[in-house]
């Protein structure tokens, strides 16, 4: 049995992860001393999180969204020492959809204005989701351009004509919703959607604990849910 | 047959409602002085165009969008005198859709969230749309609260968790999307989804001819795209 | 605390009833001699459960789908001694949807085809749902019509040009989902789109609950959730 | 300047082909004897196409939808000796979604169930598509198995539980729907939903001129769009 050492367990996906670890053998939560640390909490913890593993000298999947440029080179650091995985979403449909999409860009041109629609549940503080981001870099590497310079969020008011090679991003809030993406291609007389549902955050936590086991044992780097799942 | 001396000809619906108009032997484009005005302009545009209207004592159908409260403070003013029909939206799927939502909204408790989502073509300049701010006065009504206070705009960044009692708007833009709504109820557990897809132009174009006829003759007053379709 | 018999407590929805009742203060689950009766079992056990609640004189509310028209007349038949719901859905939203969909229906002429199309998950063994057939129904009443000679059911193959005046009807299943409907309402150039989304049957549980508590003490009659539900 | 002669110009198909073509220099549509062939027909009338094609040496694109295993044969017969383009659907969103299909369902196992469901006009014949079946034929090869044996069409009535390995199809009709497509992947807890939506035969119209100009000196062979669209 793997142990897990679970930061953010008070939350929504901690609790969650709890619950789909209850009555498995081959996995168990531990208050400290893991083999494997999972983050879902905070972006300001997450130093204090890393500094952790690395104290301990375990890997750490990590699910807290909202980081910024400054998490990303503290993450990147600490993967010189220690097996991580970022991941914005833990499920395998979400990680196929995010190679699709980037397929997707990569074959059509700029013809094609790409927008981002997710919705979820009324308790969420961030907009766009981490995982919409996620999907928008995705969309950005296939198209060869830099999400942060494409990047139309919270579009209001007299915006002016769309311009083209700019990737939309629109949040949508409400209800329970786990989590609700949709990438749209839109050119002139047709759509190409390519979205995903969520029907509740267990699927996020069985994702999380398949990561978790699949980090124990390897060597420092970075890692992605791709590599676990096997995409 | 009924003349219509038609403002912001050279727009996307203006050049729809003349095409709509072509080959019909109830009703025909003329460059001045028609039996109704019909208006897509802009809303700087608008009070010229009513002036016009008063000084010819004819009716006025008014389709322009992105109209603030000044604007609407000038049309009730002119319907004091003429016939006015102010329509952001002159399809009879929309106009019932309204209807639906009115109801929707008054028949469930603020533990239903609304979010309003439309997508429309690149070209256009403002956002959310006329439509979606028209279905959202309508959730609103039903609700008996006033959309100004009660709107949640573009949402982006850390928004915190979302209030009860707020609408949420988001806008999507791409391709040549005719327009695209859907008003979202969402709670614990279940989401209720009304919404209307246009294919292409020609619905509004119809619909604001049948407006202009229907307004012909009509007493001075404000009149509503419900009338028109006997909704 | 009202005692609830439960007649197919094995199933996917019996299990989420005994579910959502623990824990309650207000309801309990009994073996046998409950104050309400309620039946998620099979047509087939339909009659069975029907006696027993009118050989107890207690009340039934029947959530089982695949019923018939000689259940119905069994179930019209009970009503005349005891309280009776027969609902194909007991969430609240569905019950709007229908009462949206029957308005719809009424205002629209038949220049609106009418489709209706669900997706549940893949142990469902009968097709449309009760609650698309349900759904079904409110539309034709709307249009002054019979559903039964206006459903066209699981079209396949040659089936030459769409009647005007029909009612469709599709069913996807796959996965685990809960429960989706959509009636959509297409004319030329415009589509009107009513659907509702269920996360998971805990909303279905927790509507027969209340349906159960509501039909506690209620004169002999066929009700229905709308009364419930205070629509 | 290519000159097509077209096969169905009567229909809607052949008429959005005609209007497309109109205006363009480089390519003109004729009684007779054009440089390539196009026939968006009748499946009892292809086989008289094939041969005047065959006749005259020239290429064919077939855009007729409901063939059967005859005609196919047919098709690789003449493709022995002229160049021959077969497509359901010649817009390049479509049939970028089929190689987005395939690639899916060749990651996915068989806990994903696949779906596919399509709307189309009033006045369309034949159910399912011939795009939701070229889109299930992608899904089939994906998986490793054969449509013919998978498919799942039409269901109604007490289906029982949905077989592991099945791909459904479900068809919804009315209104002036130019074509709108939707492959569902359905798992436990999550769902991959890939579509596709057509606003009007304009893009069809104009993929088959693309196709048309490509073909013009190819040698013979079997072609795909997907040649032409560089896919």
């Amino acid at each position: 049995m793997i142990s897990i050492t679970l930061f953010g367990a008070s939350g929504r996906m901690g609790r969650a992860i709890a619950e789909a670890a209850t009555g498995r053998s081959d996995v168990g939560i531990v208050a400290e001393g893991g083999d494997v640390f999972v983050d879902f909490s905070a972006p300001d913890a997450l130093q204090g999180h890393l500094d952790a593993a690395l104290a301990a000298g375990k890997p750490i999947l990590i699910g807290t969204t909202g980081l910024g440029a400054a998490h990303r080179r503290a993450i990147d650091a600490a993967a010189e020492r220690i097996a991580v995985i970022q991941a914005a979403n833990t499920s395998l449909g979400v990680n196929l959809l995010s190679h699709l999409v980037r397929e997707a860009a990569a074959r059509l041109s700029e013809d094609w204005d790409i927008e981002i629609v997710e919705m979820h549940h009324r308790m969420k503080v961030d907009a766009p989701s981490g995982t919409a981001l996620m999907l928008g870099r995705a969309a950005a590497e296939g198209r060869g351009v830099d999400l942060d310079a494409a990047a139309d969020r919270g579009r209001d008011g007299i915006t002016g004509a769309r311009e083209a090679g700019r990737i939309g991003f629109a949040a949508l809030r409400g209800g329970s919703v786990a989590g609700d993406h949709q990438v749209i291609f839109a050119a002139e007389g047709e759509r190409l959607e390519l979205g995903h549902r969520a029907e509740s955050r267990a699927i996020f936590a069985r994702g999380a604990i398949a990561g978790a086991l699949w980090l124990h044992g390897k060597p420092a780097g970075r890692y992605a849910m791709a590599d676990v799942l096997g995409l």
